[in-house]
């Protein structure tokens, strides 16, 4: 028997996933690489930002997840580079030689550059930051309890979400449900009318991809749940206390979530070649990077461009890129040539809390109550295992028959997890 | 109507929630202070510890537990110390009058000066502490994953937990089912004969409360589970991949857990006055603080003495101690002088892992099973809310049939959370 062709994934996260299952069983050796331990079920993040689900709830762990995978091997490192002529993926643990290397180490929160963002803002594209915006808006909550000037009150209380796509929508929506249904039973003595929720966007309307019936349907839904909804508006600074935009309006904000952008995770730095949007890397229409036939580039992190546009950095296109990369090494251990990537669209939805939702499948819209059934029964078949499902719906049905949110406590890991000297879990940003 | 007297609650704890509870509807306005903004039903953190339960299923949001309590208002800070002249406590946000004063901040881990200890042993005391031994634990797996030397390996894999206490018995016992029937399929490519749990206690038996039949009971279940029990071993030294025993000998060790030994926590030490065991503060038989009437300290603060012999620090002389200062409080306001207090002993019990425990209730012994049938009922019965309990069911009832840990992840709140500057929640070591 031929020694198996050593493949080499990055990423755990639904490209990842989808292509170390559809290589299970096949004549190759795979190692897969993570910098965590977990795969994170990324589109209920802001539940666990609003305190609504436990992290164990959207995050499961890699090993319990490809337990039946038998030729495969999970290896926890951070990707740090790739040496192409040497073929080995380069970590901050030990290099790994490869065949065949897949990069698939999705993005992170982009910036711009914007004076402030940075260092003040809170992102919500992985679990550290969704539980570090949890513990921020549970915080502010405590402050103003002890604060008796009104004005910096409503400074502590107003929360400014920054981008208008599915992502601002859902969190803005969620916060709002945090504070009247929960907060404020928790905190008589503060005047929850003093709490603000605003929802900026660059554009004309919210959620730019949905047609206009549905993103005017998500604007008035959430005016009506007292998100106050600033279209043409652009953000160009940030600071402890305040937002100020372009226009020079200046707005006392006590917390900035910000959903605006996002960017190639640092791996796609360290690699040549061209770059797309937010420094993804451009590949071939095989997903293969350019001179390198044995090493693709797929989900988040890559640039595919089909008819002229860059497909959206979302998990179907993503998995669909898995599927054919996996067919693609198949392909290529026969001797066969790569074949071209195709991406089908199958619609997207997004919910705008309890009883809320827009969706647009194929040619058919919907709004209000059965957009938020279909993105309920969507999400609950895709989470990963039947335990979390089970748990997810426990909390759920709670949380809407009790409209109680029964994880927001301030916590984290302390302790000698803060000393570890360069653990793979350390923090990120 | 005459003013109510101000009554200030300094830590919510099992002592704090009992004398709150209590005082409920009294004539007195309450202000609860404590530096987290949640409660931890501390007898179940081992079960964090061990992967079994989410920090929510042994936490619960303090203002969600004392709602119903209208004459109470609740304020997150650290109490730094007592002006006890001007009847004010000092705290790192403003300072709280009161009329009455009752301390009640509990106990932290006692690391006894023990060269090298405090710096790299993990304690298991708080949630914090029980989070980063849960990601200590998965770390050190990850790690010996990537490691070919098998000595190095094997001390990586080698847990010793200090302290042959319930605390000490529990973890160790939870440890052995986490990796023997979890982990184990987890890592199929390490050792999992390589991994050692020992149990190191100074004395010549375990669980030294308890009558010699059950110590007996417990050292035999554990030994049969896989921990190596060594009896008449202290520690003097410890580092990161060692601990060093009084007798000399060196044991190759990559984890050290210290359940050996709690002290007051840091507000004692800001008080006058003569100390008990572990700092804790002397009280008078009426729990007030000699020569302050108007201050109780209670709970593992608080040095109570009775029959020649200082209380342990556990929860039902916690309780019991709260409400008999509800009591006082109460004569106090109709001019009545405080009561010696008495504590009535309603005996204990340890868990050891699936379907083994044991249980002192006055005459009555219970080992093996029966153990802990007593120990599940007794505990699900005292866990704050229903919904914790339901949710804390059903993953118990999972782990039961299908021997799988759900929440084996290895994560924590990054990004702006480390930088709030001052914040009530900011690392406690």
């Amino acid at each position: 028997m031929p020694s198996r062709a050593r493949v080499v994934v990055v990423g755990a996260g639904f490209a990842g996933l989808t292509l170390v299952r559809a290589l299970r069983g096949k004549p190759v050796e795979m190692t897969l690489v993570d910098r965590r331990n977990y795969h994170t079920f990324t589109p209920l993040l802001y539940q666990v930002a609003s305190a609504l689900l436990d992290p164990s709830e959207v995050a499961h762990p890699i090993r319990g997840i490809v337990r039946p995978i038998r030729n495969l091997e999970v290896r926890m490192a951070e990707a740090t580079g790739v040496d192409l002529a040497g073929r080995r993926l380069l970590t901050d643990v030990e290099p790994i030689d490869y065949e065949f290397l897949v990069l698939c180490t999705g993005s992170t929160t982009n910036y711009f550059g914007i004076r402030g963002l940075a260092e003040t803002a809170f992102g919500l594209k992985d679990l550290e930051q969704a539980l570090a915006l949890r513990n921020q808006v549970l915080r502010r909550f405590e402050e103003a309890a002890w604060t008796a000037d009104p004005e910096r009150r409503r400074m502590l209380l107003t929360f400014a979400v920054v981008g208008g796509g599915p992502t601002g929508v859902e969190f803005s929506g969620a916060l709002s449900e945090l504070i009247r249904g929960v907060l404020a039973k928790d905190f008589p003595s503060v005047y929850i009318r003093d709490t603000r929720i605003l929802l900026v966007e660059a554009a004309g309307h919210l959620l730019g991809p949905f047609t206009p019936l549905l993103r005017e349907s998500a604007r008035r839904t959430l005016t009506r749940r007292g998100v106050e909804v600033l279209l043409e508006k652009q953000v160009r600074a940030a600071g402890e206390d305040y937002v100020e935009l372009v226009d020079g309006e200046r707005l006392a904000v006590g917390t900035v979530i910000w959903t605006a952008g996002v960017r190639a995770g640092d791996l796609a730095a360290a690699l040549p070649g061209d770059r797309g949007r937010g420094g993804t890397l451009k590949v071939e229409s095989t997903l293969q990077l350019p001179g390198h036939p044995e090493v693709f580039a797929i989900g988040d992190l890559a640039a595919v461009v089909q008819g002229g546009q860059q497909l959206p950095q979302l998990i179907p296109p993503a998995m669909q890129e898995a599927r054919h990369v996996a067919r693609s090494i198949h392909r290529a251990l026969a001797g066969e040539p790569a074949e071209p990537f195709r991406y089908a669209d199958p619609g997207m939805m997004a919910t705008i809390g309890r009883n809320a939702g827009v969706a647009e499948i194929g040619p058919l819209r919907f709004s209000g109550f059965p957009g938020w059934i279909l993105w309920l029964g969507f999400h609950l078949i895709q989470i990963v295992t039947f335990r979390t499902k089970l748990v997810v719906l426990v909390n759920w049905a709670w949380n809407y028959l009790f409209y109680d949110r029964p994880v927001r406590l301030l916590v984290r890991a302390a302790a000698h997890e803060s000393q570890a000297r360069a653990a793979p879990d350390a923090q990120l940003d």
